[in-house]
């Protein structure tokens, strides 16, 4: 268990002493920190080491800003230059939002950008200041189309999310069923996965990870829908963003030049603005009324266990893989 | 085999004879037969006399159009005061489209509307006028949480399209692994889905489709995934439209009282919209060639076999069931 603190603290020195700036620096900690606590550590502390290695490589560039291309109405596209994914997409959503406090609803389209580690601290972003949020990244492709056996489509994580409370419910999704990630956790621990995640080299659909990473054909959530939702995210972000669709994106040394978009809504723009917490309350009240199949496992909406784990986080402390925190310090 | 222009005709003829004016009563054949035409006979023909149904019952206003409710920059919430709901989306995608073309994203948030039938109508409508679109609707609820038996959440379609070449790239899916006109269509003919579908009563995922049928629940795609994309699509459908959610949708006597979402963008705004052709052609090329699982099964984009359909009907005649055809021809 690292406390939040250090590990901010931790992850800050080791930006600094890379030549982040101290803004910069302050900036991505509380980002690899935030989404530690919130307990998606693959995208938090378990990544951070990966992120200082990109740095090196030159893949990410630390300094680069931002720069707008062109500009109409609601709708903005940037050129992330290459800088840190996640200061991008932060900057991205910040600049959606205010598009939509002009104009009800706007758009960042944003290309040659970087990998945003989790795409939900975006939507917990805009969520928390108010706003309906929908974005999505496309990546290097890693999920064959349905029927085929070659990866030519990303797993695309999209984002939604909308004010409840004091929080937000963010849903976020990748388009693959199971992360590689999560598939070679379960391979480890010599486990079977939850439902099947993908074909064996066969061609036979299989809970076995193992099998899986094998053949390089995880399942795409909802069999051909999700291969088609992935198309479709793919070529928005690369038709709004005018930057790179995941077939280019794969045939660089590394995965980076990344195409994404942040589309925000403010709700206080809406006629019926005060009535809308009760309009979310009462959904999820019924929502909560569904009758569990196992009554060891509650019903819960997307982002109620991220508040969960974000809680007791702060509390206990992040629980950490010693072998990945000790890299973590040897970066220092 | 039905010539396209016989069931137009037809159809016409029928929505003449309950009242509608010759303007909405050609608008109305004209997306029943279209829907036909392309191959989802589901949402045209088979579905027709529901249609007829549902206005002399009364949960159809054939009179009644759509009011604007409030406008803010790009975004607009209207009523759709219970009309024709294939005429109040048509009308809201195109409103979208104008506020895309004044402010490059626009946004309609319509509440009290009606089935939509197919949803891909809007996209292909959008997209062939060069937008790009991102829309759904809520529905009843069919379908229980992840982990629940009730069902608390609808299926929710979510549209999203773009141009191509002349036509359009249209992905057009509900949340459920399959309908449940589709599970009884496999269950008439006493065959297995292809894929799991949903739990039966002892709660194991099945691929028997009257089992599912039996328990009533069927399988959201992704599993836990979809099940939180259908909630998310409701909650922002009801919120940015001031309208119902599914629980109170479901509360009513018959499926009416909808809320939807038509979100449009002007890629002709974009400051690389000559590229955008070159961009998409790209995509499809690479996602082309994917190597086939099966030699039998080509890979094809969302939309690709829609308009294989449609082609075939206008040049063969539109396939009916002879027994829902008789049910038609007995309108007139």
């Amino acid at each position: 268990m690292i406390p939040a603190d250090e590990m901010k603290f931790t992850f800050q020195s080791i930006l600094l002493k890379h030549g982040f700036t101290k803004e910069k620096a302050i900036a991505c900690a509380q980002i690899f920190t935030g989404n530690s606590i919130d307990g998606i550590y693959t995208h938090g502390v378990n990544r951070f080491p990966r992120f200082i290695e990109y740095i090196q490589k030159g893949y990410v560039n630390k300094d680069a800003v931002p720069f707008l291309k062109i500009k109409f109405g609601g709708i903005e596209q940037w050129d992330g230059n290459l800088g840190p994914g996640v200061l991008n997409a932060v900057h991205a959503t910040g600049t959606a939002c205010k598009l939509a406090t002009e104009f009800g609803i706007g758009c960042v389209a944003l290309s040659n950008s970087n990998h945003w580690m989790r795409g939900g601290t975006y939507g917990w972003q805009a969520a928390k200041a108010g706003y309906i949020f929908i974005g999505w990244t496309n990546t290097i492709a890693n999920m064959p189309a349905w029927g085929a056996t070659n990866a030519k489509l990303g797993n695309n994580p999209l984002v939604i999310a909308l004010p409840y409370k004091d929080e937000a419910i963010v849903l976020d999704m990748a388009m693959s069923q199971y992360s590689f990630g999560a598939m070679e956790q379960y391979a480890v621990k010599q486990e079977r996965l939850p439902v099947v995640g993908g074909f064996d080299e066969a061609g036979n659909l299989t809970d076995d990870p193992a099998a899986i990473l094998h053949s390089g054909r995880p399942l795409p959530v909802g069999y051909w829908k999700g291969a088609g939702l992935s198309l479709l995210l793919d070529l928005l972000a690369a038709v709004l963003s005018g930057g790179l669709a995941t077939n280019e994106i794969s045939k660089k040394d590394a995965e980076h030049s990344l195409s994404q978009i942040f589309i925000a809504i403010d709700i206080a723009k809406l006629g019926h603005a005060s009535a809308i917490p009760q309009i979310i309350q009462q959904v999820i009240d019924d929502y909560k009324q569904s009758m569990p199949a196992n009554e060891k496992y509650g019903i819960t909406w997307p982002g109620e266990r991220v508040l969960a784990a974000r809680k007791k986080n702060i509390e206990e402390g992040i629980p950490v893989v010693n072998a990945i925190w000790q890299q973590v310090l040897l970066l220092q």
